[in-house]
């Protein structure tokens, strides 16, 4: 382990970079708050460039050589929000491109088309997570999927699922050579998403939160479907509606 | 329509301490931010005391005797968080008694034990009043049912959907002597959500997001179930199990 004590330290500068979306993308890197996080990165593959921690009793299972104790002031300034962290790590950026998003035969994916809160990305990654969808693809991106705010909501899941991000077009072009059928959620839509076949080669496509799915999406999919909404509320939440789509496929994959 | 123009004046100050739960409390008043969320709960047979607003042209549809204009920078100080208003209302706090919570024969109720955060208690409402539960009881509450971030979160639903607010032994003693079957969240049930019968006379109860459902709870339901979790978290978020469980509920009773 080595100590860090000036805040002009170059790698503590750099990894301060790491909070905004434009030092991420700059250095091609990532940055995980929490030991929960950093764990699950770490045991879906996700290998450290370096570990900060504030108390020496957070080092043991990590490899002495990357990490870092930063006194108090340091370690508060590198966290995140107003949450007291364990340990922050960096890492590379995962690998998101279309062309290593390789999928088995079967494949239920979901495809969020310009989400626009962190958290709503990372809640939705969770769930697909639980409900064993076999990868996400954000297309269209407005938000960066490694925003730090995503990650926390993910609690980490966003590293146990293939992810892929790219553009509308080439998302598009991805799927149907693929063979995958494409599925829009979409308050218009006649059938409701319990009488829409949700088992096999599958994509559904949810739009963003203000506006849902772009006429691009709608005009390309094969299907559409509604959830019913039987009360005063005209909509639920995206991360919720995922929730439910994606909870629902599983059920009807099970049978 | 009338105008406040000093901060010093009791209905500005005393809408000001509705911000507070302490405050809406003691006036055992509740406030209301945005026209989407004020047009609800007035449909929903809410009356407002007062409502206030910054722009003229916001006070078309409202009772003219009731509206308040303000200046801009006390609007912004009655204001909630960063969002900019159109309008706020302040109103009684509706009822929220159990022995006015009267439901129909078949009636499903939702059971939040010990929430924490109201921005989950609010979605719960919100995918409530989408998937047509009769009802929802907040127990041994940590938070304000009618917290700000509660009714936003909700997008008004709240309005829409009869509340029960009170202790443990209370609710279970009103679920059990209607003739409620009592259903638990559990990690460790042996039954998923898709294999009990949530049809029928039933209440289905959810812990809080850090411990889940207590004892108390676990040993008082006929029955737990558990979301399958097929990847590498643990739990999902308690407003997404909700709306899942919920929304699967709605699908068993269509049939």
């Amino acid at each position: 382990m080595q100590t860090i004590t000036s805040p002009s330290n170059p790698r503590f500068k750099e990894a301060l970079q790491l909070h905004t979306s434009r030092g991420r993308k700059k250095q091609n890197r990532i940055i995980v708050f929490g030991r929960r996080e950093i764990d699950r990165a770490i045991s879906e593959g996700i290998t450290p460039d370096q570990i900060f921690v504030q108390s020496e009793s957070e080092i043991s299972s990590f490899d002495d050589q990357k990490v870092y104790q930063l006194p108090e002031k340091l370690f508060q300034k590198l966290s995140y929000g107003n949450r007291i962290e364990d340990a922050i790590m960096t890492a590379a950026r995962p690998l998101t491109g279309l062309n290593s998003f390789n999928l088995k035969e079967e494949a239920f994916v979901t495809v969020l088309e310009s989400i626009e809160k962190p958290g709503n990305l990372g809640g939705i990654l969770r769930s697909a997570d639980g409900s064993g969808v076999d990868g996400v693809i954000v297309a269209n991106p407005v938000t960066d999927v490694y925003h730090p705010n995503s990650i926390r909501n993910s609690s980490g899941a966003t590293f146990g699922l293939p992810i892929a991000v790219d553009s509308n077009e080439n998302v598009l072009t991805k799927l149907q050579s693929s063979g995958f059928r494409i599925l829009v959620a979409s308050p218009n839509a006649e059938s409701n998403f319990y009488d829409v076949d949700l088992r096999g080669k599958t994509a559904i496509v949810l739009g963003n939160e203000a506006q849902g799915v772009t006429d691009f999406w709608s005009e390309a999919a094969d299907e559409a479907f509604n959830i019913p909404m039987l009360g005063i509320a005209d909509s639920l939440n995206v991360s919720v509606t995922a929730a439910i789509v994606m909870y629902e496929s599983l059920r009807q994959r099970k049978q």
